[in-house]
């Protein structure tokens, strides 16, 4: 289907716009996907908006093109608007030319396959989107089979999120779950947790890794709680030779990620 | 000297929410520091803000009063407003209750001591804060001499690149320059340019890293341009897995930060 909105107070408009906000997402099970770069990763690996707004008077591009058929062939919708009220959207005064919207996906536990990789992701209480998203980034590059989100943590399905990803969002599975049911779960088969520490650790260049291996990493202020550390079957700790007693938490996962897909026994 | 501010329209009030923006901060050669955590890093290594503005109402806190004593005593300004004002020098809804205004130091590569490290970090292009930030803190956790800003970068006195740094903005130093100019003062002396690559390159694992070791890492969404790439000694790269084709800029430099730490010769 294809249509046009015009005004500011299309309920359409308004609809989209409350994706920004993470609580309207959950309740509708739907995010926002900025920029034509993004929505080309997500169309080339078979997943499609269900809805697609374009701003007028863009310059014509083969690969929107393309994405507009697609999701025209797919039952979606295309919607065509002013820069303007695509700007309202997004809330960013030069806004993409074009956004998508899609349904969120499964995010428990029990959609995840561990056995489908040696290495996987798990961040405890991480607040920052931009962190986040950097973490998917890094996960698809080491070959993670995905980041669990443990306790509170930022929203995956975030603009700044899926932006930080670079597309990483669609490749990489995201699990969100509390501390008491991820335990259980990873104690139920096999997995090794490691823990990027300060306290009773080994040098991580040093440690036995063996698949598949979790990698935990802390909140960006507080650290792991220290329960979380001692429940760990493996405490590394990371030359710190400077003032500061711990690095950015998508930096420390990805010098462990790097360093546990060199060194992991599969 | 201590004095009070009531009035939005105070002109030092003016002056220091004009230095949220880059413009005014190289104009004035000051910037700004949120938060006591960030002030009191600076403070232990001897480094104390020209003035100091605190919102009225919070709660006494034995550091805090320690800072305003040495601000004092350096001969700086201790100013007090109300909690509204501060917020909006700051430009955050929360604001954090102190904030501290320090000079700018010297960025030039002529102020860099090349033997006073095995490691440093250059970012070519870099356009996000976040990301500049995150790298001084990386530098500081390997033991870099500095982080060396090639081309039009982020600005390293920004709120969120001295937030991202965790203080390391005090401890690490920083260094600007046109690639024209770069280049020529690193083979000016010993030196060995690295860059993280796709093309002709060999795996970072393996590769021969010589101190001072220069690890150099391109634009966020570009990355290093050809020539630059040519200008390097050595060409490494790391496993991509994935679907993706680079890391995060931050994530780059930190994964080859860490592995030339263990592996440099010096």
């Amino acid at each position: 289907m294809r249509r046009q909105i015009t005004g500011f107070s299309n309920p359409t408009v308004k609809y989209l716009r409350s994706l920004r906000d993470k609580k309207h997402r959950k309740r509708s099970g739907q995010f926002l996907v900025e920029g034509l770069r993004l929505l080309e990763d997500a169309r080339s690996i078979g997943r499609l908006p269900q809805m697609l707004v374009m701003a007028e008077g863009r310059d014509d591009h083969a690969l929107l093109a393309r994405l507009e058929a697609d999701v025209m062939a797919a039952g979606g919708e295309v919607i065509t608007t002013t820069p303007d009220i695509l700007s309202k959207i997004t809330g960013k005064d030069n806004a993409q030319s074009v956004t998508g919207v899609f349904d969120e996906w499964d995010t428990r536990l029990a959609a995840l396959t561990r056995s489908a990789a040696p290495i996987w992701l798990v961040a405890q209480a991480l607040r920052d989107p931009g962190n986040l998203g950097t973490m998917l980034r890094t996960g698809d590059a080491v070959g993670a089979g995905g980041l669990i989100l443990i306790d509170e943590c930022a929203d995956p399905f975030s603009a700044e999120a899926v932006r930080a990803s670079m597309g990483a969002v669609f490749t990489v599975p995201v699990a969100q779950a509390r501390w008491e049911e991820f335990l259980p779960w990873l104690r139920a088969g096999e997995g090794q947790l490691v823990a990027a520490s300060l306290r009773d650790a080994v040098p991580y260049r040093a440690a036995d890794y063996r698949a598949p291996c979790f990698i935990l990493v802390g909140n960006e202020s507080q650290g792991l709680p220290e329960d979380y550390e001692a429940a760990c079957d493996l405490r590394v700790t990371m030359p710190m030779l400077g003032r500061a007693d711990s690095l950015n938490a998508a930096v420390a996962a990805a010098v462990l990620g790097y360093e546990v897909l060199a060194g992991v026994e599969r």
